[in-house]
């Protein structure tokens, strides 16, 4: 829960401009996020997620025969190369999803080198196209025993094709329109510390894979990535909204942190929430098993309450994915198959008008010290 | 080359405080670089790199016995996991080994990972022990088709320990020597680019192996960590100091780059030049083939004389590395086995007072976009 009274500036760069974009705002109109200038909720709402990958790395909402072309380059680009299933192959079932995306994604770097900046929208559609399957044949290999055939699968969207990937069968449709909601959301965010990871990355001129490989881990800190497992981890201990309204109580009265709400930028909500919380709720509706949607609605009304603190993007993400089944460590992964957009974008726009960035520090040791021999050190 | 001209601030965060720091001054006191306020000419004279190594990441320098204890533990911890190796024989020769350091080092974080940052210290020294024989055995393998023990080393010091794997028989004292000085020179160098993203992924409290594969993909950069290769790669054409010096007044005429002079802090000189300059002369004047420093140190004069530019520590480094026989693309893989203690010291260093790195970005995009649905668009 970030501290709404906390001063602008200072350390963390808040508030402080590191440069400029073209490809988002954050909290400044219509709902509060737009990419390109086109509000969130008209992108959750009407568009697939290849859509809006379109806009945000071509600079423009495409036309019918764009976006099949598009999503065709994508499908021909899958299945992955065989010295990177070897690798996946030697990562054990216990190491972190998030290194296993780090680790593919770097691999991938080898492979399939960036040569030339010419070559970085090519790079980026095979980075696209190999993100859902290096989480998955890593996944099924480890936990399963079986090696998936990364190209094999007819779903003709990344969000389809990483379902049909991870459960081995056609995705229904409202699953596949889930995911195409959750990567819209979840696609670009402005200067958020992984795309300014891989900014950085990007103004010492690097390669894509190296920027998207900084980003990945960047994501993975509990205060940036995290979030939507955290509050899985918390909301799927409550098997009544009852019971979560007494332990959440007693969180709060003991300070504990609650992941998934509040956020660094947004004051008063945040607009991808409602969005994915229809369809948390549709999804409920559909599920044998209601107890989580109506577990998360009451905490979402305690924290409210008690803390004027709204839910974020992440909050009913974790409920949204668990109706589809998804494993709550693989939560994360998906977020970077999304936000690898964004990155990208980032990273081709940080090119365009280069500076690297270094900036200073405020030096806080010691003065002058005189060099002692190590004979006369204690 | 920088231009001494352009004005602080603006892009680049440049002359921007971003946090701060107890490690290092750059251009501050003394002759220009202090590790924990020990002046740069003191360490490099008279330090092995490992009390340097001490020194960043424990804050003071090392008794005896402590410097033996470091010493005796790194060694210990040398031995790359099978699993690391499989991964590393799956890189193909032409790969970049910067590439192949990011890998490697993305791939122990699977094995060896980071579960609490109370295990940070161990990490890194971990970290520390296996780099060498990272690229060491990616290099042997892949080029000379040999499978190294990375365990069988009785070099005592990282850089005595990566000359033997690499070429597979004791380092002379003197060589061992010019590897003390130059990681000695390359550890710490405050808010530089690679530094600077570790310190945005440890931000977010993600885990170390993150962190310092964030900064060997900054550090890939020609912008950064490339110049000592840059520069071998235009000296090495030279066959005499009077060939360097008309091809490069060509050079300069047609404004091409000069890698390895100047400095983005550094506005006079930087200290680093002259300590790594005095073993790239003691290593040609025990070498047959001397026309490299004759080249260099003409290069150096021209610079002076024509553009009023200083070699940087990169510059000496081409010669110094070639000397001793360390193939090119190796270069930057070495700048990382040094540079890691300071990039894992700033870690430490953001997670003791942290906040998340999190800038705002000036908005240079479309203002609000009306939705169009896809059959209306062109």
């Amino acid at each position: 829960m970030p501290d709404k009274n906390k001063p602008l500036g200072g350390e963390g760069l808040r508030g402080q401009s590191a440069g400029s974009t073209a490809l988002c705002t954050v909290g400044k109109t219509g709902t509060g996020l737009t990419y390109r200038g086109y509000d969130i909720t008209d992108l959750a709402n009407h568009a697939e997620f290849e859509e809006v990958a379109y806009l945000l790395l071509k600079g423009k909402l495409p036309t019918q025969s764009e976006l099949d072309a598009y999503k065709k380059r994508l499908m021909e680009k899958r299945g992955l190369p065989t010295s990177l299933c070897a690798v996946l192959e030697n990562i054990p079932a216990d190491a972190h999803p998030m290194d296993v995306m780090r680790t593919g994604c770097s691999m991938l770097g080898n492979l399939d080198t960036e040569l030339d900046f010419s070559e970085q929208s090519d790079k980026t559609d095979t980075l696209l196209a190999h993100l859902p399957a290096i989480i998955c044949y890593w996944y099924r290999f480890s936990h399963d025993g079986v090696r998936i055939n990364t190209a094999s699968s007819e779903e003709d969207s990344i969000g389809g094709y990483f379902l049909d990937m991870l459960f081995d069968h056609k995705p229904s449709d409202l699953h596949t329109r889930v995911m195409h909601c959750s990567l819209v959301l979840y696609a670009e965010h402005e200067f958020n510390a992984s795309t300014f990871a891989a900014r950085v990355c990007a103004s010492t001129l690097s390669d894509l894979h190296s920027c998207v490989t900084a980003a990945i881990g960047t994501l993975r800190g509990p205060l940036h990535g995290g979030a939507n497992e955290a509050a899985m981890a918390m909301i799927e201990n409550w098997t009544s909204p009852d019971e979560a309204e007494s332990t959440l109580m007693q969180m709060l009265a003991e300070k504990e942190k609650v992941m998934g709400f509040g956020h660094a930028i947004y004051r008063e909500s945040d607009p991808r929430n409602v969005l994915i919380k229809a369809w948390s709720k549709e999804l409920a509706e559909t599920d044998e098993e209601k107890t989580l949607y109506a577990v998360s609605e009451r905490v979402e009304q305690v924290m409210k309450r008690e803390k004027d603190l709204f839910p974020n993007a992440d909050f009913y993400h974790a409920s949204a994915y668990h109706f589809i089944g998804i494993p709550t460590k693989l939560f994360t992964p998906i977020f970077v198959m999304s936000r690898v957009t964004g990155w990208c974008a980032h990273v081709f726009e940080q090119r365009e008008n280069n500076r690297i960035i270094r900036p200073s520090a405020d030096y806080t040791g010691p003065d002058h010290q005189n060099w002692l021999p190590i004979e006369k050190r204690n």
